[in-house]
């Protein structure tokens, strides 16, 4: 017996919510009565905060990054270092990197990566944009911050490919041990790798 | 080192995600992106449900739902027992019982419970409402299914004193076993409570 407990209108809500990432049925449940019961102080500016998203919301046209300008905060920042740029396979592993703080160069988002069984090929991929991008900026440097999973890997060895012969140094993420990471819940695979790239201590 | 990654509007719609209840900031910035990411599914169909909720959304004056009509779809419902009336702390509460489905009868939102400490008095709660509408709609069954708490239990109290001289029968919710649970896993006052109202098998 499942009855509707208010009108069609908030059960849309509650059914729209449910599809965020991180909300099932009933958490989103609880959303929309928190947003209807913070009307001024929640609901009414958070639907302001998407208006302005769906009006202004763009890709930028360089690098990916999504954002209300193009070109994007990142691309357009003057301390950036031009020459030094970082692959990506999407734009949540931008934001991650970018919360780490500890680089200061430019991005390229690849929107995926290379997947036969899934008909991903290299004409999916911005990989023409990253190789035009690093002769016509004069880049220096591309570090290749993939997953660690054989697609990311596979990606990273066919740009490694496209980017022979251009006067740049390709480098990716170094493999080891997280930090705060107890080798007894490591897999092998890591764990090798932490030995093989070892540093004196 | 904190850098904005996007525009101050991405930055705010993170911010006031984070707000909902389910929501951290990491899971925030996540669903943000997701949002942008999928925005003629996603992104502009949620703004669109919740402007409806921003214009519409009022609170019953009868029983203090949630709803886009006043009465609520609940008070307004022909089929459902006028002289049955169950009495919630909140909406979240009524919406959990109406999605158990048991009840075809109205309710009585009360807005919280007595609490002397947080400045909770009988005035702030709808109590007065309670007994008039008890009384002008003829009601024969009051069931008081406020938490299990000291709070919830002292307001049910407070309600039977209120209700008291009227021809009308007041019950509570059964305390018990939870139906799935393990007596392993349950505190003493549930399980000797559950021992006392034992039915026959």
């Amino acid at each position: 017996m499942s009855r509707a407990v208010a009108g069609p209108e908030i059960e849309r809500l509650i059914q729209l919510l449910s599809k965020l990432p991180g909300l099932g049925p009933r958490s989103a449940r609880r959303a929309a009565l928190h947003l209807i019961q913070k009307k001024d102080q929640l609901l009414v500016p958070l639907t302001q905060a998407m208006e302005v998203a769906v009006d202004r919301v763009v890709v930028c046209s360089r690098c990916g990054n999504v954002d209300t300008s193009d070109p994007c905060t990142i691309c357009s920042d003057q301390r950036r270092d031009p020459h030094m740029l970082v692959v990506v396979e999407d734009v949540a592993d931008l934001w991650a990197l970018e919360r780490a703080g500890v680089l200061n160069a430019r991005y390229h988002v690849l929107g995926g990566t290379l997947s036969p069984l899934d008909g991903v090929g290299p004409d999916d991929l911005s990989i023409d944009a990253l190789v035009e991008r690093v002769s016509a900026d004069a880049v220096t440097e591309v570090i290749l911050a993939v997953n660690a999973t054989v697609e990311g890997q596979t990606t990273a060895h066919f740009i490694t490919d496209r980017l022979a012969g251009l006067p740049v140094k390709v480098s990716r993420l170094a493999h080891g041990v997280p930090v705060g990471g107890e080798l007894d819940y490591l897999d092998e695979g890591t764990l090798s790798a932490a030995i093989r790239s070892r540093t004196p201590f």
